[in-house]
């Protein structure tokens, strides 16, 4: 998942505030590294402001992870990829806007939820099942194009919609983790030409397939 | 990368144990989480052992990753994988053994290297540049096998060895964060099937290609 860095209008909120605090710090260094007085220092908000919101960090985590799938899930269903009359055209066209929205520093492109399941896994249930709702959610949404596109083309392939869906994440997140490897964001759109790649040989409209 | 998660035969060495410790702490609670406290009670020695052996924590981090590259050379170097006389083949038993080594926790199968980086990307860049260059310098050890295959199968697709070599480990990597998002280990061997699919196609074995 992606993006969302900037800041919410209603700044006037502390809840929120901490929760775009979160979003930052955690793509930036870590959840283990954040502590309290830096999520407290970054939204601009006390202590008790903090624990008036959340019983614990914990509780922030699993609240970062649902800021976080509210705030992409609206700014995926406002992209421009599901413009295409054609579902096949709408896959190719979100795999082109996630390499368009990969751009600047990893702490900006990267995702939330990955990060923090990558950290969390086994020390916070809570924490990572919050960011496998969030993933997974995600790639749900992919599902009705796929299986459309699927139906409309005669496609048979032992693969389904769904895991095709899982494996666009699985590259995205990848990705992610070798544009931060290599300190190259190209790296990771890199991954996401081999999918677009992947995608149309499933489709048989692969340019060097054999004729 | 994967595996090693077997003890080191000279565990009088504390240098060696103290990797060791690191390489299992970091893959299941992260390297911010890990304190040195923890690591020199996991193996067994006192701190100033751990001082007289790293600087810091960062220099145990950067040891850490470079360690996990000297362990996971070896055990790449002796897999089975190597063994066909077909380059393609070997190329497909590599994403199969790959597959077949993600067993047990996410903490046991996963990537140090990964998980590392994808961490410290932008607040320690030593331990990401270790990281890169365990990720990297195994990603290379593939491009002579997918050279020759594109060679001896006369493939001319728009795609180079070493890409298709760093997407292999994308796949992987990204698996293992939706194993982790998910709990579920089958996430990750899901994403290997699809990457098979995706190498037999672009090299025109796929039994689902247009006829």
């Amino acid at each position: 998942m992606p993006r969302p860095t900037r800041q919410s209008p209603e700044r006037g909120n502390a809840r929120i505030r901490l929760l775009e605090a979160a979003r930052d710090l955690v793509r930036a260094q870590g959840f283990a590294a954040t502590t309290v007085d830096d999520l407290c220092r970054a939204a601009g908000v006390t202590k008790g402001a903090f624990f008036h919101h959340f019983e614990s960090k914990d509780a922030l985590g699993v609240a970062a992870a649902e800021f976080w799938a509210e705030t992409t899930t609206r700014f995926f269903e406002a992209a421009p990829y599901h413009d295409s009359p054609d579902a096949l055209q709408r896959v190719l066209d979100y795999v082109a806007f996630r390499k368009a929205i990969i751009v600047g520093e990893p702490a900006e492109f990267t995702c939330l939820a990955g990060t923090l399941a990558q950290e969390v896994h086994a020390s916070a249930p809570a924490i990572r099942d919050a960011c496998g709702r969030s993933l997974f959610g995600h790639t749900a949404t992919l599902e009705a194009d796929i299986d459309t596109a699927r139906r409309e083309r005669g496609i048979t392939g032992d693969w389904t919609a769904a895991s095709l869906a899982r494996h666009t994440q699985a590259v995205l997140q990848g990705g992610f983790v070798l544009a931060k490897a290599g300190n190259d964001s190209g790296l990771a759109r890199e991954s996401l030409d081999h999918l677009d790649r992947y995608i149309r040989h499933l489709f048989h409209i692969a340019q060097d397939a054999p004729t």
